[in-house]
């Protein structure tokens, strides 16, 4: 039986843990969660796990709970302390952060620290604080185990290998809601096309970054991170089924890769059964022969310029893929409210990093600044 | 430092495991080797290694060779005892097993029992006797290494992972050169045309065996004992760029996969490095964008009857994989020489089949009796 935090259980990655808790309730028990404002949904996961701790965002929200459950043994919390106490609730063996944004990274540093197993979908912590995340890592001894469907299909194909026989890591992308558009036909696009992804069921903010491949770039930054791999070794593959989640070449040319029909709940119970597999039997078989054919084209850094600043920023290393990732978490919201058009996403995330002057080897507090000063910037040119 | 056995130095596999064994000379030694009637090939690989240890087929060729290099500390034999004095070379860890066709067998269960590890590229070998040569292998504790790209493909699929959570092996196939022929299309189709593969450079009898399949249906056999899998759970797949060599479906509905651009000098190395990977520099990078599409169809058993009949067979068990591959390559061989034609092939291997009563668990003694007589029975319609 493995003891179980969700951070995040509401999103869209929260929901399907659930899927996959609730499919082995001889395997998981959910023993701590947080959500944000959703109380509906929290409330049903609720009263079928009857976790010992909850962790809301809002003081009323988590009054109101803790009256209507008085009489259960399940304690209630809010605010950022509470989502470090759920991330470190005692008994917990592995905590799923799928929080979405920077807002991810200190419950997953102080979970590391409470000997935690971290199954990680937040690829913001990652991306801004990767150093911190993977040195704190080893010091404790911990395993991060990648929840995303790319770097879960890396982890799989370096299962049994030698990690320096690693030729490169090759991260396959759908290309988003507007893979089929020139660059000149984005510049009118909704809120609603861009939320129309043709492959997978995603939360808003990742819908938009597959849109402009910023999703990807951050992807290649966690993967840098997670797989201890140079940038010059990490390529990035249009695919445009996502049946192939990701590859790896190794260094006498036999690559690797894992495959499935897109169903996230195969990497969340891969992370949560590691090193074992339990069945799926609420899955989809793969049949490749019903697909008839997979298609493959080069990624192309100008059409999808968030690429180019994602390499950039991680190449340039210290706090800018901080600034990379505030400024996108920004952009994307405003253009989410309908503030800024698409392709001032990118505008907006190219100017955060011209104007930030980088600092090497950044502390949790210096990232912290420089999510803040970021977003200010940001926001000062939209409202 | 590795010390080989190389039987069958001269064919298409021999030759490419001499080019793999040449690109590591600080971690393979070739110590032993046979080869049939080609000398001159053989005399290159003599002359550039100088191994202790040379089987031939014929006493002349033996008698001249030995003749040649008595100055040299290279010591020659011929026939049956030859092949079987290779295979047990004192010193020797690794005999790689390339020769073709049932005569491979009892080279290999005595390699078995001096405890070599056997790289496996001959396939009826587990075809014609593969209950005792898995068992022999248990009970001496040796590990069976495949050379066919598709089971190295299902063996690089299965590192790090538990057997117990495998689903199903999925098998890919070419088609061979007649694939994009109807069944009617076939009954006059010529030995060249025959001979003509699409995507790999082979053997002839083994450019035969893609061309009805057979050597699928060999290959579904051989990963039948190989991995101890029900019939039930190997399927077939048509990918017609021979890209993926091979996939497995695990029960959380994973797939892995292993790729990489049709070169048998990366299974071949691979069986040679295991569990170790060693550069391959002369290899060719895989990159699907310069691909751009891979193709997969359902194997049709109508079409390509010799798949029927080997999982027939298989299922049948006893002496009757014995019958399908001895029927097989005495008809094969018929096809080579012009005395029959193509089509007959399935003919012939469907009578020999249907003639013949099976004798479960059949000894090395019995199996060899029944190849003897199923090739009397085929070459009985043939001259």
């Amino acid at each position: 039986m493995k003891r179980i935090s969700l951070l995040g259980a509401t999103g869209s990655i929260g929901l399907q843990t659930i899927d996959v808790i609730a499919g082995h309730p001889d395997q998981f028990e959910l023993v701590a969660m947080s959500f944000g404002r959703n109380v509906d949904e929290g409330k049903k996961i609720i009263n079928k796990f009857l976790p010992k701790f909850v962790a809301v965002q809002d003081k009323e929200i988590c009054e109101q709970l803790a009256l209507e459950y008085s009489s259960q043994d399940v304690h209630f919390s809010f605010g950022e302390q509470a989502l470090i106490d759920a991330a470190t609730y005692e008994g917990v063996e592995i905590v799923v952060n799928a929080v979405v944004g920077s807002v991810g990274l200190l419950p997953t540093l102080k979970a590391i620290e409470n000997k935690k197993t971290i199954a990680l979908a937040n690829k913001e912590t990652l991306v801004t604080a990767g150093h911190l995340v993977t040195e704190h890592a080893k010091k404790y001894g911990v395993d991060l185990l990648p929840v995303d469907s790319e770097h879960s299909a890396i982890f799989q194909c370096l299962q049994g290998e030698n990690v320096r026989n690693i030729e490169r890591l090759i991260i396959t992308a759908s290309g988003g809601s507007f893979r089929d558009k020139k660059r000149a036909e984005l510049t009118e696009v909704t809120v609603e096309q861009a939320l129309n992804h043709p492959n997978w069921s995603m939360g808003a903010k990742i819908t938009i970054d597959s849109a402009t491949m910023m999703n990807k770039g951050l992807e290649v930054i966690e993967a840098h991170w997670l797989f201890n791999m140079p940038y010059e070794n990490i390529d990035v593959l249009l695919h445009k089924e996502s049946i192939i989640h990701s590859l790896v070449e190794f260094r006498d040319r036999s690559v690797m890769a894992q495959l499935g029909t897109p169903d996230m709940r195969v990497p969340i119970q891969y992370a949560l059964s590691y090193p074992d597999r339990f069945p799926l039997p609420q899955g989809k078989s793969l049949q490749l022969w019903e697909l008839g054919k997979l298609h493959f084209e080069k990624a192309d850094f100008e059409r999808y310029r968030c690429l180019q600043f994602a390499f950039d920023s991680g190449k340039i290393g210290g706090t800018m893929p901080t600034v990379l990732n505030a400024a996108n978490e920004e952009a994307v919201s405003a253009f989410l409210e309908g503030k800024i058009k698409f392709l001032q996403i990118e505008d907006f995330i190219e100017r955060a990093m011209a104007n930030h002057r980088v600092i090497g080897q950044p502390s949790l507090d210096i990232i912290q600044e420089v999510d803040k000063d970021t977003r200010k910037y940001v926001q000062s040119f939209i409202s």
